[in-house]
């Protein structure tokens, strides 16, 4: 089967930063489904996998989000069969998406969203995941609208791959939502996505939610740059407040500033569940399972903004480069 | 009324560190009682308090752990009358409990075990709510003993005046329990309090553990120098796990520990909600109410270890000594 992978680390302009490969085709053993890839999306996970990656002379096969057709399951598979169409994220510690075929635990995995191609349902999971691990897992908001209805979160970054799903979830489960951006087009991303208002990330943040009427947070959500973020987080957020983070840097983090106010600080890693092959990683297959609901009932909509055709060298150097920039709005599918 | 305070900061040993004085007695006015008070007990926030003090000519009384008996009520309290016995922490924002009467917001306080004496109630307060909040409230461990039979919690420094009660409590609700102490009466003391199996706090953690049958653990308490146990509480913690401080110092803990494991770090602070103000601060005056049907039904017990007689500039001196010795088991109580 077709792959494209990498052998070392190199940046993403270097011709040879991906290869093209054809490799074994996998085949489904014990609690794994082999799946016919038809379409991946790409993470901050993609490049810093290709920045650790070892000149091991192994070939490395990114890409951690999809969605697919069953071909083949193992043995111990319960609840899917070939022909279903599934979306997961998986497992970075396994070799990813970015192939024709990929083999995916089937507790991580559920049948996609029926009203979504391929490329739309492609766009979610790890996002989806992250954020909903986050706020209704880690964090502990109540999945109920009436005891969030005097709530408030803050999403910072709020037009990012996880700030757009995140921005639905709080809204869809009553809290009330303020999130960040600072460009035009991000703006409107975030405001047809769930966040109410909008405030600048580049600007401090209390005056701006005071002029909205907001003295202070019960929970805020970073998703960008904690380090630079954290004075303006610790002047906002509530005594007995919830704040996580899902990126670093984390270095200058002053942990004082944490106990007056009783503080909590969460950090949420989507693939903590299976690099960890924690007993509670099948909840990742019931996340997304609930999302299909969610999305078919049309309560929740994909966050897919771009669609690459081809899952070619150059549009995955495409995709890494964009993502590199750091301007990324909603999530960038590219189609097998 | 008499009282003991302070003028400024000074060292214990100092003649003039306390001093006694006559002081108006107050009057109770809103959501305040005054409590005649029968027995104070000392934590090492008095210390603080005390090493705190600005040098600005006023009398601070410290104590911040009491049982009493209401004198008079304020025209918005409810729930309470003169002669009702009563136990709570209070306030480090106002006068302490070092005094003859004392006002404390009642929202705040609980009528107090029938089944103790002043001083045994006086053990209680303060290291109780900082026991609950942490593990009910912010750790989010249900009050459920059957969904915590699989979950092991690490309480380090078991035998310390937080120890003795959080053990109580996590035996109750059904933990495994293992606690950490380094002394032969520490150790027997940490046992007769609910602590099942002790380990020692001067090596490392892991090993003992492992003999124990334990790979790792879902949550860690940290109740002493959370620098010193930081790199033993990331070895032994399960990813997902929940790690609650209520003490530093915090300069040297590396937040990267927390990110591939998922970690959540609580700080659990007491004072935050009568400091801040917080709406939430009434459930004070409900966990210590429940925690009176439970020392009353006989399935808590209190953690006081020794008790002096009267309320005295050396009794106090003597107290502060022992707890900037550090080697504190359980709760000291000073009877009025």
């Amino acid at each position: 089967m077709r792959a494209i992978g990498i052998y070392k680390q190199a940046s993403v302009d270097q011709a040879d930063s991906f290869k093209e490969e054809q490799v074994d085709k996998p085949k489904a053993e014990g609690n794994d489904v082999l799946v016919q890839v038809k379409a991946v999306s790409v993470n901050p996970v993609d490049t810093k996998q290709r920045k650790l990656k070892e000149d091991d002379g192994k070939f490395r096969i990114l890409g951690f989000d999809a969605a697919g057709i069953i071909e083949e399951v193992g043995e111990d598979v319960q609840g899917f069969q070939p022909g279903d169409e599934v979306y997961y994220a998986g497992s970075v510690a396994r070799q990813g998406s970015n192939s024709e075929f990929q083999l995916v635990d089937h507790k991580v995995i559920a049948k996609k969203p029926a009203s979504l191609s391929f490329a739309e349902a492609a766009a979610l999971p790890l996002t989806a995941l992250t954020a909903w691990e986050a706020m209704f897992e880690k964090m502990h908001i109540p999945l109920d609208a009436d005891a969030n209805k005097d709530k408030t979160i803050l999403l910072i970054n709020a037009a990012g791959g996880v700030g757009s799903i995140a921005s639905q979830f709080a809204q869809l489960y009553g809290l009330n939502v303020v999130g960040t951006a600072s460009r035009e087009e991000t703006t409107t991303w975030a405001k047809q996505h769930g966040t109410e208002r909008v405030i600048n990330h580049h600007e401090a943040l209390h005056p701006q939610l005071e002029r909205l009427g907001i003295d202070s947070v019960d929970y805020v959500f970073c998703m960008h740059q904690l380090d630079k973020a954290w004075d303006d987080i610790i002047e906002v957020v509530k005594p007995e407040g919830v704040i996580c983070a899902i990126t670093g840097p984390v270095e200058d983090i002053k942990l004082t500033d944490m106990t007056s106010k009783s503080l909590t600080l969460v950090w949420e890693y989507m693939f903590t569940r299976t690099l960890h092959q924690t007993d509670s990683r099948y909840k990742q297959g019931e996340i997304l399972a609930k999302l299909a609901e969610l999305v078919d009932e049309g309560r929740v909509r994909t966050t897919k903004s771009e669609e690459l055709e081809g899952l070619t060298v150059e549009n995955l150097q495409e995709a890494h480069k964009r993502l590199e920039e750091g301007s990324m709005i909603g999530k960038l599918v590219i189609t097998v």
